[in-house]
């Protein structure tokens, strides 16, 4: 019997890099920053540091101190400059410095595109494993839409450390409040900060975190690279997502063309909206708005798939994920939706991520109950 | 021989609060907030706590750690907010934690209104004595505008605090950088906020500080008691700056009442201009341009004074400071220009908070220079 797609077995290389970042890329739903820099910054630290052990969340002592590293900002700042290593370095020491307690892993918070990424050069350049696992299993605009907040994890201490290695350290007792405070800091330090926060036990990322997502992803990037030498990179990727456990729903929502586009980075966020028509000629209309990510996609006006599930815009001929940044008028893409982790569906998690969290009216409603897949 | 009016001798006494407050607010130029708010602040915090003890720069031994303690924010909203306490102590105790040293005295790093008592309210709150010594002399809005910045003393790290007791740590290698990240952490956290920074060591304190500033502040009120004994007020409150060191060149710039006032709150600051017509009929105008404090006066377009010398506005008949805010349409006033401490006049100190930093084209002159007192 074949290995769950989840699992790592601590074998990453860096040749495997390229399909991660594809993967992840597609986990991060248009946001997450973009894959191909992070992937150049994941390779240089592991050629300089070496390639960190990938441990699975079981793998932890439930009293094990695990750190998140993640990288803040627009994805339009996020394409112009990237982290140099030692603003990495120094977000995870201070923190450690800050409460006392050194790290004994590195997890992502999210799984978007660069998100993926930064956690594999902090790791390295630590020299501390890393964990398959992370905090949404997609990539989402803001700090506090994670489930270890949901869970009652503290978001803060949150140390934000910028190009200068100029930092802050953010202390609050609610989730909302540091997301606003590291925000600002964020906007004020140039809109791309490397960010350490959420100290975890192991325990809480045993419980609360969607596990086997680095896995994942690197599944997804395989199934594109094995696909497109079928002719048939979509179709892989999907039968992929299907046999994973909780990315099992997966539809193709629409095959169009990119025909209005509209975005704007405002209050430290790339939102905006974009309209693809279909490209049967049939008239079909595929509406996407977006927060860094797509957060509901309606066709001709109905809601075919809405936030925390995930929509992804693929090139319709390689399967590539197109970032929302990476949108542009004319392109030729399909529009995928997947079904989020059962952690991410919870009523308590929907309070936190759920399409009111977005100021969308509609309620949420599982991608398999619209498309009747259940 | 009487004692200087700089000295303070460890003779503080509640009832010395409200002169002490009168006489901050004239140094306060028009900002530093309300000092009856501090009052009350100062007083409570020494009716729980008792007084501190008052001491003078060389007492403080060299290697001594001193804390400022200040609230930051728009005087429009300071009129609003006040320190509940815990968030001083709060600022302070993290920034001890932080550097790992416990302070070993407080001191103001302005002698604004209400900045002149948050730091007697740290001072009896933790139970140590208070410096007579600030590092201004006076009130400026912004916090790289001090002369320990000016002379090489690092502003940060600094502990920001809101009402909420949040807090942030911000560390940068550059004062004007701790400035705009401390701005929009503040804005943030409503625009009003404890902050303890610029932690000093004695040296620092007696090498760059202006003495005696709460000694002289202390005398300015008492002046002003005496004064209005007399029906003249003003007058001896400009005796009493003449008799002092620093502040010896003192003129009554003006004799008006105010028929024109622009005021907004821009970001973080309030920041417009006042225009005060002659009493006596003349037909002058003198103009005040303010950002918190007071900037320039120009009578009939000619400058009488200039930042960093001080221009404090006055009820014409009570000699009580009116801030900025305070400033409204009709009242008769007296504007009052006042030489700042040498310290704050040097080519170093005019780069930092000279009439340029401001966004004044024309150069400072000195106050007894403009007016040939000398």
């Amino acid at each position: 019997m074949s290995q769950p797609v989840e699992k790592m077995n601590n074998k990453l290389s860096v040749e495997d890099l390229e399909d991660l970042a594809q993967g992840a890329a597609f986990l991060g739903t248009g946001g997450g920053g973009d894959p191909y820099i992070g992937m150049l910054l994941a390779r240089h630290a592991i050629e300089e540091f070496g390639m960190p052990e990938i441990i699975e969340p079981e793998d932890l002592d439930d009293d094990a101190t695990v750190f998140t590293s993640t990288m803040l900002g627009a994805p339009t700042v996020l394409v112009e400059k990237a982290a140099s290593g030692d603003d990495i370095d120094l977000s995870i020491n201070k923190l450690a410095q800050f409460i006392g307690k050194k790290p004994d892993a590195i997890s992502p918070i999210e799984i978007g595109g660069m998100n993926s990424m930064i956690p594999i050069c902090a790791a390295a350049r630590m020299g501390l494993p890393l964990v398959n696992s992370d905090g949404m299993g997609r990539a989402f605009p803001e700090i506090q839409m994670v489930t270890y907040n949901v869970y009652g994890v503290p978001t803060t201490p949150a140390v934000i450390v910028d190009e200068h290695l100029e930092s802050v350290i953010v202390e609050t007792s609610e989730a909302k409040r540091a997301e606003d405070l590291i925000r600002v800091c964020a906007i004020q330090m140039g809109l791309s900060v490397m960010i350490s926060c959420y100290p975890l036990t192991g325990k809480q990322v045993k419980n609360y975190g969607v596990s086997g997502t680095i896995g994942i992803a690197l599944g997804i990037g395989r199934a594109l690279v094995e696909g497109r030498k079928r002719g048939e990179p979509v179709q892989a990727m999907m039968d992929l997502l299907r046999s994973t456990k909780y990315y099992n729903h997966c539809v193709e929502l629409f095959d169009g063309k990119v025909t209005d586009l509209r975005r704007e980075t405002t209050r430290g966020f790339s939102i905006g909206h974009c309209h693809i028509e279909a490209i049967d000629g049939s008239g079909d209309l595929l509406q996407l708005e977006f927060q860094n990510e797509h957060l509901v996609a309606r066709l001709n006006g109905n809601t075919v798939a809405i936030v925390p599930d995930l929509i992804s815009v693929v090139d319709r001929e390689t399967g590539q994920t197109i970032t929302t940044e990476g949108l542009a008028y004319g392109q030729r893409v399909k529009v995928i939706g997947t079904s989020a982790a059962p952690v991410m569906r919870t009523p308590e998690s929907l309070a936190v991520f759920g399409p009111h969290a977005f100021g969308i009216e509609e309620e949420f409603l599982r991608i398999e109950e619209i498309h009747n897949l259940v």
